[in-house]
């Protein structure tokens, strides 16, 4: 039996026309021999108008009936989508998250799964069922209705594909992981076959592709995930494990991230423990510092730079300069205008001269780095916002359009 | 522990206005020493989007699926009211059907509760929350989620009210049911008191204050019920046992039914069986027939009237065509400008008179009866339409207005 999940996003159902044609993907796997198991969001929009009604009662709202609010959408959406699969003759039956059951931690608004009981779905497979299983809920062991957070659909369909044997499809408005933005790079190809790991490395560098928790889930349980348009007949993009990726090319994709926003504190006396004194201070409001970079010292005084994110960077500032204040530091400053440009890939950890080959695209073009940050698979520098495009362009250009020049280990 | 269940209708939850009005209705309950559980409707106007969107899929759908997706509307419904109460400085918990659990049969779209699980309400009453309990839905015991009918959140509270021994306040856009429809009777009186046959035959008779099946539901298990309107602080109606009414009048209430159509069939042969065969054609096709005359029989032939729905006439038309063709009636009359005026009351059982007397003031009025029937405490008559809210008026002023004529034993 050729198990498949398929899970269709929030625009896949947006109207009824939509659900139709996802439904019409449903059947054609069905007919291709596939036994299937449905995902579906709730309808485009439908969640934002819940929240914008329990906004009117106030801000700061009972998570656990926000749960039962938001919960609505998904269970409407498996409703018309059964419904609709009925009339083009193929039976379903949809399962809300607690009828599945999928059973999660008590943390509301970002519950985790711990467990999924497969029995019902199995029986309903068996019987010759199309089961439509809402995505994004689940609901705890005393029986209260949970979610997993925005996108926590993705996180359904994996850990049901994981559960179930299963291979994954991810319907989307997009038709997979591009080596850049295409509507940066006008020359971005599709990619065929990306690692886990270099997908978390997009996911969370701003390819809005698939929510990272679901790719970490998928990496832990080594789901095979195909992200595809529901628009489209087109192959899309396969995410799998390392092992099956076929071309270990040096860099598999460019980024850029302009949702960061750095700091600097300017002549900050060079002792021992002030560094730690900011960013505990950070670290107790729960604002995530990412690229840190101390120059030199000079004369017993030394500069300090960091990004946070954007969305924190007020509260952070307020804190910033309370700490500089009291370490006797000369000024602070803040650059919202910056962006983190990425080079990702595989290949890298056997490769040589990646990071030497980034920084001269980088020169020619006369693009400063104000820091710069690397991990096995991946190298990034901050720049001035002003130049992101014409970065990602050109290293696109450099490392993917004519990538001859890096040496892969056995690739 | 003087415990309340307090259910309000989707007027009184229209609107995120209209649900902190009926929180704070809660909320005085609760200050005056009362546990409440709280039932609600779904929104108004959510249903009916909701079928709409269902309807674009097409017009006979699964009644599972029919289920599933309008119990999406009460769900919305006590996330609100539970996070309104939350802010108003109250604990609340929603509940689902499935949560409490109501427990029904599997008859999707009319399903009839056969188990309310009572334990999980007593422990958060005693833990001192206020469980908001979703209306209209519950779940058959292999986890599926039904619904109990149009108006089907009546008979959710009753029977809360009943299982937790609680009595039980109806919260409606109307405050409380009346002698006559007071847009046709200025005169009309709020009653007081009500006992539940006579609230039956007013609400089969279209008084539409309470769902028909939570009033046989509140006969059966003795459940007081007090309706009354959301929007005004006045006692409304209290249905209760017949024993409980103090004041045994022999009309409680005047009604006007313009629903119903009359068919005539003329000149059918007097033979026996053919009567049969008509209503056996009806009854094959699930009309209901109401309102039956034959008359007297003259040269072996006879004519024969009775009402059906409007809304299943033309069906029944096409019916009792055929078979008055076949038995060889002469023809087959139809009429939709009937009325059926009804007076109801107790004390009708132990008291004279009243048929004289409705007859009386009918023809006082020149308006001719051409049907009549009558129950242990009901009379109706079918009349022309066009006399229906003068006979109202003026049954109203005999009965109600001046009614020391009647004598009711022990009343």
């Amino acid at each position: 039996m050729n198990l498949l999940v398929q899970k269709f996003g929030g625009t896949s159902v947006g109207s009824i026309e939509r659900i139709e044609n996802a439904a019409r993907r449903v059947i054609q796997a069905v007919e291709k021999g596939h036994r299937v198991v449905v995902v579906s969001s709730a309808m485009a929009g439908e969640t934002d108008g819940l929240l914008s009604l329990a906004h009117q009662i106030g801000k700061r709202l009972p998570e656990r009936e926000m749960d039962v609010l938001l919960s609505t959408g998904e269970q409407k959406a498996i409703a018309l989508f059964s419904m609709m699969l009925r009339k083009l003759g193929y039976p379903a039956v949809s399962l809300c998250g607690w009828q599945v059951p999928i059973v999660t931690d008590d943390v509301h608004t970002k519950s985790r799964i711990v467990k999924i009981g497969v029995q019902r779905l199995k029986n309903l497979i068996n019987d010759g069922y199309i089961p439509v299983v809402a995505g994004f809920q689940g609901v705890t062991e005393t029986w209260d209705i949970t979610t997993l957070g925005r996108g926590g659909s993705d996180t359904t369909a994996v850990a049901l594909a994981s559960a179930l044997s299963a291979d994954c499809e991810i319907y989307t408005d997009v038709p997979g992981v591009f080596t850049a933005d295409p509507r940066i790079v006008p020359n971005a190809k599709k990619v065929p076959y990306i690692s886990y790991e270099e997908m978390l490395e997009l996911a969370s560098l701003g390819a809005k592709v698939m929510q990272i928790r679901s790719v970490e889930f998928a990496a832990k349980y080594r789901v095979r995930i195909h992200v595809r348009s529901s628009f489209s007949e087109e192959e899309g993009t396969w995410i799998v494990p390392e092992d099956e990726v076929m071309e270990k090319v040096a860099v598999r994709g460019i980024t850029a991230d302009t949702k960061e926003a750095r700091f600097t504190v300017v002549k900050v006396p060079d002792k021992p423990g002030i560094a730690a004194e900011i960013f505990k201070a950070l670290g107790e409001a729960h604002i995530v510092v990412d690229m840190i970079v101390q120059n030199v010292s000079h004369d017993g005084y030394t500069d300090m730079s960091f990004t946070v994110n954007k969305t924190e960077a007020d509260k952070a500032e307020e804190i910033i300069r309370k700490v500089a204040e009291k370490v006797g530091a000369e000024e602070v400053v803040r650059d919202d205008k910056v962006a983190k440009v990425s080079v990702v890939g595989l290949g890298m950890k056997s490769s040589y001269g990646t990071a030497a080959k980034m920084f001269e695209v980088l020169a020619k073009h006369g693009i400063n780095m104000m820091a710069i940050s690397t991990s096995e698979i991946k190298i990034s520098c901050l720049i001035e916002e002003k130049f992101a495009e014409l970065a990602v362009r050109e290293l696109h250009e450099a490392f993917i359009e004519n990538n001859e020049e890096i040496k892969v280990e056995g690739g």
